[in-house]
């Protein structure tokens, strides 16, 4: 079968023929009709080859869509058949973190798909248990895939800090991308709260408000003072940041008033700077990665009910490098995904 | 001046000529701009002679919207000429509850305007201090008076159990009357959760619909079937109880899922039966009085963004015996509001 | 093998002799090394025929201790010889509550050890998958199996309202006996309450003394108003029923104060009533079923810390129909264990 | 009457003869009792002049005890003779902050004794309000004054992020001086955490195990690597910073295991650095100031049960100055209090 692999340190990921998988005891055997791909793909590609965590070569895709192609001996919980998207944080299910739900933070060390074992970017691909699968029913696969991190990531950002999204709330995201274009929208859908996107360029900025953002503004040095002055000089509730860099975790912490929250979520390599004298009086800042499963269930039942829609731009795997290309050189709109099948 | 005041135990209320009150130490007077009638002032009027806890003749009305007309001495805080709402719960200020932000559970019990003090049914009224004054700007009166109560309680039974009404939630509104019609577009704005609401009649179901609610179901012995017919079989992730009587109560009980939450406001009179064997497992049942200052703050903010429509019904004060009438036959849609410069 | 079995309804339980169990793909077969009684058992062995849940006949022991004797095919996570209790809520593992870490919700219900299938009031038991293992180490198995309910159950009704206990708090349990002596003991160490216990004579009230409540008072009609008495005339900020029958539950809406909490773990059957006019306002009013396996693993870390000690009386295996007998006769003081090895 | 006052930039503060002063409307003389030292004042001492945001000179002094000696006209909820310690964040009362209990955050800026206005360190002093003025009873009024701050300031961190510090497990607390000593005695009272301290040299690391802490570690580079030994490999629940320089910062974020929180209490003027990939995963870091008028209320119950023992090192006025010298030198043991009577 084909599958886009990362086969050699430094070098853009290939397209190549590999033998299709067969499921062992308790695996499924999964035809992709759906593969997201993320920054995360991109940064695992820039890693140094020291201290590496991962095969090499690895087929990449942490987004998976499919249908249960073959049941492993003793592999219950699905039928062949289902449409089932795939939650990505394979934890150990036995630790104290994956008993409380959140195989995110195994403490044993979650692998993914694509993060670690063979992902998504194929025709068939493995997943270890039917415990990680989540039904989709008549869902589209190709707006489902990208549930599973482009929406799980800032579903679960949102939900560490909702109490702090009450009546007369504001938000502010940085980065309205694959992950910030869904959160301007989860925002706008679980809460009340007057969304404030930050970006850089007319056409991210307008794309923001298409997505629903209140206002949209120019990610810059003034960007904190600006969001100041749209909040009646109080600053922001809550302040989400999927980019990730110095700059952007200090315009978070400066946008963020007295007794609100910082969401740092983008792996772009910087910190926040926070003490008790340097940031509002108060203040909490977190950091938050992925999500749990009974989040992906959550997100799910919303997709059905139309709540959430993830723009894609869609490549037939024939053209999957094409579309590695268009996300590293910033061209995406929302999320790109591979479809297998088209 | 004009006033509407409980004036003998068993009768209707009456409209009589009082004397305008003139502003003590600390103490703010205010012209009354609009004032809501609410159930409460019905559940007053039927309590016993002995032990009732007010004091007779009392001005009624607790949800007042004014103009501050003059200041007591050292009373700081409000400008004349301000547009203002109050807040009705008015505690010590001193003991643990109040200083926790919860005046409406004064530990050495709250006094109210209109329920335990001379209230909003007139031209004039006192306010104890200028802590209890909302500013509103430039919001309509008439509609921001109910804020107080109509919009202040249900708010604050929607914050208690604000965890569970995730992405994909369900939640259900008993009785869609003044205080279940805010209910429910709060809900519509505060959370994605699917909105069910129950009533008695084709108007007060078409009603609740045009409020925002998804599904309208007649409040009777098979409501909670039809609830969990809705939600799949597994019932509402919350239950709001407006009316409060026993058959609400079961009603509540029955139809919240696992894990789930009823919150009872209503002052109907009846109860819910709670027990380990006699209600879904993990389940919590609340009761919820009234509201925070803090959480009326949000509101006003909400109701500047036009997030909230009290529907009101309104009647000069010559006509307040007639909206009382009215309320006490159910022929209010939303909200009474009696207007005295009208 | 020995096995203690309910195998007629309406009859006491028998010791009898059955196959020793193999385990199948994924199994684990443990050696009980301690099988705690419950009144569950008893609860169980008093329902009608028709409508009983559970096959006949059945072996009783939902609390196990014990060491891997052998894995099934493909089991993976423990080790021949590791000494392990079992978390006795065997859920789906694959619905959102399971997601959710609270196996004992599962959505398809769970089953249980002794309360579904058979439990561990035997020589061998099988255990379904090895994620319901949680190692003990080198603490003794008589004391550490109980933890698996007369301990998991009362630490997770306490964290459900861990927020009201704060400091100078008030914490009431009623029901000295399996449960109730282990949450005084959880509660001296896990807050700073002031723990009240309540039950019925003075043998059980020197016992709750003894386990480390503050106060012991009788259980009675008198009840409420002793605890209002000795809290200021406030009441309890939360108070516990582990007996869960009418009184009971009057008890604790009636001595809970304002703003408090109610947990129903009871039971017996019986019901609290809750209304807006009928408790304290603001009250929440609780049922907790047994509890997470997330909660058993940090049991079992306190119970390496000395900070539990379960009140044991152990009998050998051709004892255990006595130690029934006892634990229906009220004659037990803490927990009774049956020990196979014995 | 004598004061203690900051008079001269750059200077150490001065023993000044000053006049009583005289409450106004609504205010309360109070007699000093007992006056607490803190690190803050040597802090404001330290402020550059320009920017230096309060009167000059001032009277110090922000942890006072005294007895009701005046009421201003209007002035209600105590009496005269009453014994009571001063909650020190005088909020406006008004704002969305003060509405919800949190006066330390007030939106307009609180001002304190001693931080804004004359303070404590006088045989006089004026409370703006009754509402600011706690009753203590019989409590020792040295060991009381000192609850105000070196108490309510690290009780408020650690209510901050309780739900950490479950059963099993571990907090550490970086500087066991005036705030970490009684920090250490918090959690053992409130938590059944382990409590690991963390302090520079041997007496010091001595008086922390004395305090309760279940192990005492130097502070230096090392540190965090020694928690982590401690913890199993994997971090403590909570890290609370009472020093809050650049090193115990990054301390701190090492220490913390995935999930934990970190809490920023010390004014050292140092920042934690946290990013996504620069901290574990899902870590909350949270800066805290001072605390509630609640809280304050919980801890003088406490106080009554004898649940928190601050230790002080008394000082008459006439000695203040050296009392102020010995905190500069690092020499007091706990905490210094001026006791004007004595």
């Amino acid at each position: 079968m084909q599958a886009v692999q990362y086969t050699a340190f430094g070098q853009r990921p290939q397209l190549v023929e590999v033998e299709k998988p067969t499921p062992g005891p308790g695996e499924v055997l999964l035809r992709i009709t759906a593969s997201g791909l993320c920054h995360s793909d991109e940064v695992v590609m820039s890693f140094p080859e020291e201290g590496y965590p991962y095969p090499m070569p690895m087929t990449l895709g942490h987004e998976p869509a499919g249908v249960v192609e073959a049941l492993g001996e003793g592999a219950t919980g699905v039928e062949i058949g289902d449409s089932v998207i795939v939650y990505g944080c394979w934890g150990c299910g036995v630790c104290a973190m994956c008993a409380s739900g959140r195989e995110q933070l195994c403490l044993k060390g979650m692998v993914s798909p694509g993060l670690g074992v063979d992902g998504a970017m194929a025709e068939f691909m493995i997943v270890d248990t039917a415990r990680h699968l989540v039904p989709i029913g008549d869902l589209d696969p190709v707006r489902a895939a990208s549930l599973t991190d482009a929406a799980l990531t800032p579903y679960q950002a949102i939900k560490k800090v909702l109490p702090h999204l009450m009546g007369g709330s504001t938000a502010v995201v940085i980065g309205a991308g694959g992950l910030g274009h869904v959160a301007i929208q989860l925002l706008r859908t679980l809460t009340s709260a007057r969304v404030i996107a930050l970006d850089v360029g007319d056409e991210k900025l307008e794309f923001a408000r298409e997505m629903g953002a209140h206002e949209a503004v120019e990610s810059n040095a003034g960007a904190a003072a600006r969001i100041k002055e749209l909040t009646g000089g109080v600053g922001a509730d809550v302040v989400f940041d999927f980019v990730g860099i110095d700059p952007t975790g200090a315009t978070a912490v400066a946008a963020v008033k007295v007794a609100g929250a910082v969401v740092l979520v983008g792996a772009g390599g910087g910190t926040a700077k926070v003490g008790f004298m340097a940031a509002p009086f108060d203040v909490e800042v977190r950091t938050s990665l992925w999500g749990t499963r009974a989040s992906l269930i959550e997100l799910v039942e919303m997709a059905h009910r139309g709540e959430i829609r993830i723009e894609t731009q869609e490549y037939p795997i024939s053209k999957a490098l094409q579309a590695y290309a268009d996300l590293h050189d910033g061209k995406v709109r929302g999320r790109a995904v591979v479809v297998p099948g088209a």
